[in-house]
């Protein structure tokens, strides 16, 4: 409805069509001619609510299907993956009359902690931006409205509706918002979706500078911005904050209240009329009910991108692929009842499900292997662990290779809650460690939507497939994998640490009374790890494959002053095709804010056959080195050295070529109140006092001054008042107020 | 001037009493009796300037009685000493006609880093707070006042003078205000010295709810708050804030502006006279320059105290004390030039100094030892290391035991700036190492106001004595310790980590563009390595002994409902007499915020004879059992089970008994925002909730209840109003409605 004349409805009829008729569509003003619209949650498949309305997941919808959830596609560090995981979803979501699919969640995984980190790519906002913006094009490119959600600093489940995010500005604009801004800025989303949660004190809903001031007007957002369910608190507010549309309706009470701030002058209509402007353009999302979608199609699709995401942790004396064997222990009740995706409002009624014991099983008859099974344990804890257990070891110890299916079940994460814990279920370990004991080969394939700690069974196992959830085809991908059909190429989105202890929100999470202090600022996830030295079990980026890659010719040119761009050459040294990610990190030293030691400013994904060789290219914009400056309210590039680097993961740096930039040329505006250190360091004071100083010093004061040097770097962060105060004018006054006035007159217009 | 009556004196005359003469006094109003009192540098001896005044510890002093600064001090652990260190230094001062002697420093260790450690006790607060009231009362026992400085929160130097400290109140309470809650409450210092950094974005000197809610309306504060030298930014505010006197003097001018502030009506009048009655107060601390203080008595008990602080970290093999052999090697300057106090306004020019060197050859004759001596490095660096260093070896080859003195120079440590490392200068490490390989038997001694790390040598050395920094007869002392003559008795009072990067504030220090997060919160030192289980090299409280002690028959006893008592029997089964330190730490799970796993509350130092047993018994308060609730604004005991520890030190318990204590009930008032968790953990309205759901339901609804409780745990965070807008009212709104009016009906009067 882009050239509706709002101009012929009420202030009523306005403020009416800001809130939801129901749970998920909008309210039609049929007089008008304008429609109502539906708006569900997705984003790895449709949740089409059949029956009776509800968030929570409780009851059915109608079938669709279930791709791979955000942490399997952030593990494929793929854009193509997800743009194509975008667009079948478009495709489902058009079918089935969906306008605005919730979706994606780009949020950062601040803990591994968060409940439902599983919708959410990754620990980085590079990768988060990317993966983001690529789903968005795919789906809109079927003319679905996406939902980049939850806008912002939503990275946990505990008091999710009211909790204050406590965050630095910096900590907000390097890594909290950057793939927002990437998502907003490249992909245009029809909508965003604001938080529940408070930020600094405000909620989402209400916050003027994170609806208006950041998205609006520095990244041009011209779409809707919508609640997350439930999250206004104060309707008026929100309205006046940037919030164009509540959902899901209140029965008309908070359209009565928009009315009433208006007449009794309290609310700018003009606002009311630009949310209904962009409410009313949500229309041209216009979904097709006549469109079917190809089910088996995007089955095949599913399958391909879970085999693209799941990430192959060790693999030691290359157990893994399964060639070599006859006789095949399949361990554990997640390989018959496959676990593929998280619980809560994402929860999609697949529309089959593949178990990976059924998938191995033909390809194990294909190749003339047998294939034995155990249960292991009761995914639910039902039944009694040791009996399980001992058939178990039995199986194991009479094949060639066992694979154990361990993970965590639907009780364990979910939206909603948090979890406390990063262990597998005590049985499953004890599962593992048994039939490690036993078995000849043993190989362990995770399912779990946060990250697990490997500890107390990773160094007994020969390898580890991290599948993460991947959605319902998972199962014979899984297998493709297992047994070569498919090469591995997924790396870690996000770190496994060692223990939890070691995640650097460990004491900060879930925060209390009302608030979490984000104390971590930027050095969350491989920012933290990396920057203190500290050991992790498997570092963000990593991954294996079945074949190897080698790195060389590394070179970064100067495109600009504070731009590069990369070279490198991939060749693929294995026996078999495979893909290769090339991540390229930065780090620093120089400006005035402690840095990462290396963030990721850079990705590609590149398929290689066996002996393949190919260059990449990859620009390093101004953004890649810049900071965000607090006190200035704007990116800066420090001048300065900065390391460029080609890493395998975060912490295996393979090439590094530093480089000089010329950066911001900042010129503070000096005072009395600069310390003397502001003062000696200033670009046109600090040589001018030196001179000054030298010429009116005698020889004995010179040698004076060379002798107290130590002593006068105590004087360093001294305000030059007191200075003066203390030393007795040794610098006449008239001298410093020239200074100033030259700081001030060298400021940019 | 207790009694003097400011009705006689003028607007002008009474606002000339608010600010310094010059750096070191008062100003007099000679018409009207007031005399000039004397203010100047301590605490641990009297820094009573000479000549040209400046506050930078350039120029120098009289000669007086370089005590062992408050490091040293921290490490023992003994109220006691800390105690006569203040009743010498009070006489001191008295004789050198200083009325108020500024000190002590009782900052919290945040950050080892701090270049003003040396001048602070501990990382706990309860150990600062204790030894700091125990300064305080024997200073102020002779008649001087004393300053407790730097409040608060000032526990850095860089940018010391502008920085805004960004900490949440809780870690204010717990850990940053204590120590000066109990001095000011039971030592009632004269005065208390304003920092000059900001509190979350006010200056120290302008904060009202630190100068006066807090210092003066909670705990009673009664003297005069000061300025530290030059902390006044606008002396109108801060003088409304509840500062006094602002030092040094500014010539007239800020006393005008507060004339001028007054007679604009800006500032009350009631306010300066306060002021003024609590400056003339302080003409009650009347120096005494008859009286002579007894140079060489209190050179004897600097020595004894330094024996008493000095802490040995290691002592494999009883490589300590030295009796068994015929040649001792002395390596190091520090041994010959000693290093015993720190740089900036606290320097002392001593009466005399004790080498270590002249010590050690002292006694090592009167057992028929022979000594010998290399210097090893030159501590300014101004020697090429080689050629010294293979002088050393060659001493230790030849040696039945080496010592080797190692430690910081003047130009690494200082106040007006901090440390960027903890290393020993690589030269020192070096040379440990090269001796250690070729000595028979390696003792290192230490001396360093900042802890250093042990990286690179620990583990090739067989006793290490480290001393810190022990006044002008810490030479004497360190021989006492290395022959037995003293035993050992100090322990850490703040940890020795295994590395910089392990440290909590690591990345947060020391902060950036004029802002430091203290994003650890209360977890600062031992509570943070002991709350996450990291690795140090040594815990908070470790200290060995020449002999051995027993712990036994330990029992805790309610006295209250939040109060207990603990009794322990301390023996001492070794062969020769020594002090042990009981240590009491307490840890709960109870209640709604983090704590750390366990923190001192009680703790005493014991002298025992060989052989000898005895009882202590030592009060556990409420206060030892609460946190701080911020929503409440109060102290909060959380119901609950509490364990009592007995620890050698903070990662060693030996003791353990648990209690239950009754607590504080908390009835929160409920509202429709209180989240679904909150009603149903509510006392009053939980139960009330479930009876009422149970007495409704059907049998079926009950069935599927249970069938839903996982996902019935994400509505846990739901606002009620929420919730009834997502689930239709199940719950009838006026029942809702009588339970907060039952919630709020239950608050206390």
């Amino acid at each position: 409805m882009p050239d509706f004349d709002i101009t012929t409805l009420t202030l009523e009829q306005k403020a009416s069509l800001l809130s939801g008729r129901d749970f998920w569509s909008t309210k039609p003003l049929l007089e008008a001619g304008i429609p109502s619209i539906v708006l569900t949650d997705g984003p790895h498949g449709v949740r089409m609510q059949n029956g009776v309305s509800d968030h929570l997941g409780i009851n059915d919808s109608l079938p669709a299907t279930c791709f791979p959830p955000a942490v399997a596609i952030g593990s494929s560090w793929n854009p193509a993956a997800a743009e194509r995981l975008g667009e079948a979803v478009g495709r489902e979501a058009r079918a089935l009359g969906v306008a605005v699919l919730l979706g994606p969640g780009i949020n950062i995984k601040r803990s591994p902690l968060c409940g439902r980190n599983f919708e959410y790519y990754s620990e980085d906002p590079l990768l988060s931006g990317v993966l983001g913006a690529a789903h968005v094009r795919g789906q809109q490119s079927q003319g679905v409205g996406a939902s980049v959600k939850h806008y912002a600093a939503n990275n946990q489940e505990t008091e999710r509706m009211r909790v204050s995010a406590d965050v630095d500005e910096r900590a907000l604009r390097e890594l909290y918002l950057p793939a927002f801004e990437r998502v907003v800025t490249e992909a245009k989303p029809a909508t965003v979706m604001c938080a529940y949660n408070k930020i600094n004190g405000v909620y989402a809903s209400e916050n003027a500078w994170l609806l208006t001031d950041v998205l609006r007007r520095e990244w041009g957002f011209s779409g809707a911005v919508i609640s997350d369910w439930g999250a206004v608190s104060n309707r008026v507010a929100a309205l006046g904050a940037g919030l164009d549309l509540e959902m899901p309706g209140s029965g008309g009470a908070t359209d009565q209240e928009i009315v009433d701030a208006v007449r009794r002058g309290d609310l700018d209509e003009a606002l009311v009329d630009h949310a209904v402007q962009r409410v009313l353009a949500l229309a041209a999302h216009a979904p097709d009910p006549t469109q079917a979608f190809d089910v088996d199609a995007h089955h095949a699709l599913a399958r391909e991108l879970a085999a693209e995401s799941a990430v192959l942790l060790k693999n030691d004396n290359a157990a893994l692929p399964i060639d070599d064997v006859t006789t095949i222990a399949v361990v554990g009740g997640l390989a018959a009842t496959p676990r593929f995706q998280g619980g809560g409002s994402s929860h999609i009624n697949a529309t089959r499900t593949d178990a990976a014991l059924d998938a191995i099983k033909a390809l194990a008859a294909q190749r003339n292997q047998s294939v034995s099974f155990a249960a292991g344990y009761a995914i639910d804890g039902s039944i009694e662990p040791n009996a399980l257990r001992a058939e178990a070891v039995e199986a194991a110890a009479a094949a060639d290779i066992t694979v154990v299916f361990a993970g965590l079940g639907e009780k364990e994460e979910s939206e909603g809650f948090d979890r406390t814990s990063l262990h597998l279920p005590a049985d499953q370990v004890e599962l593992i460690r048994a039939v490690a004991a036993a078995s000849a080969r043993t190989v362990v394939v995770l399912s779990n939507g946060g990250v697990v700690s490997l500890e107390g069974w990773h160094d007994d196992v020969d390898a580890i497939l991290e599948g993460f959830l991947l959605g319902q085809a998972g199962g014979s991908a899984i297998a493709d994998l297992l047994f070569g059909v498919a090469n591995p190429s997924g790396h870690l989105a996000e770190t496994i640490p060692l223990r939890l202890q070691d995640t650097p929100s460990y004491l900060n999470f879930p925060g209390e009374q009302g608030h979490v202090r984000y104390g971590e600022g930027v050095m969350i996830g491989y920012r933290h790890y990396e920057t203190v030295e500290a050991p992790v079990r498997y570092p963000f980026g990593h991954g294996l494959s079945y074949t190897t890659f080698q790195t060389s010719d590394f070179s970064v040119e100067l495109t600009g002053d504070d731009t590069a761009t990369a070279a490198v050459t991939v060749t693929n040294t294995g026996a078999v095709a495979g893909s290769h990610v090339v991540q390229l990190y930065v780090g620093t030293d120089a400006g005035p804010v402690r840095r990462p030691i290396r963030e990721l400013r850079a990705f590609t994904k590149i398929a290689l056959a066996s002996g393949e060789s190919r260059t990449v290219t990859l620009d390093l914009p101004r953004r890649a080195f810049a900071y965000w400056d607090t006190p200035l309210g704007q990116w800066v590039v420090a001048p300065g050295q900065y390391r460029v680097e080609v890493g395998e993961d975060s912490s295996t740096i393979i090439a590094e070529q530093e480089i000089t930039l010329t950066g911001d040329v900042i010129i503070p505006v000096l005072s009395l109140e600069s310390t003397v250190g502001d003062w000696f360091a200033h670009p046109i004071a600090g040589p001018a006092l030196l001179q000054g100083m030298a010429a009116a010093m005698t020889d004995q004061q010179r040698a004076q001054a060379a002798d107290q040097q130590d002593q006068l770097r105590m004087v360093e962060s001294m305000p030059m008042k007191q200075f003066l105060a203390f030393t007795g004018d040794i610098i006449p006054i008239t001298a410093l107020e020239q200074l100033i006035e030259a700081s001030k007159a060298a400021q940019p217009a």
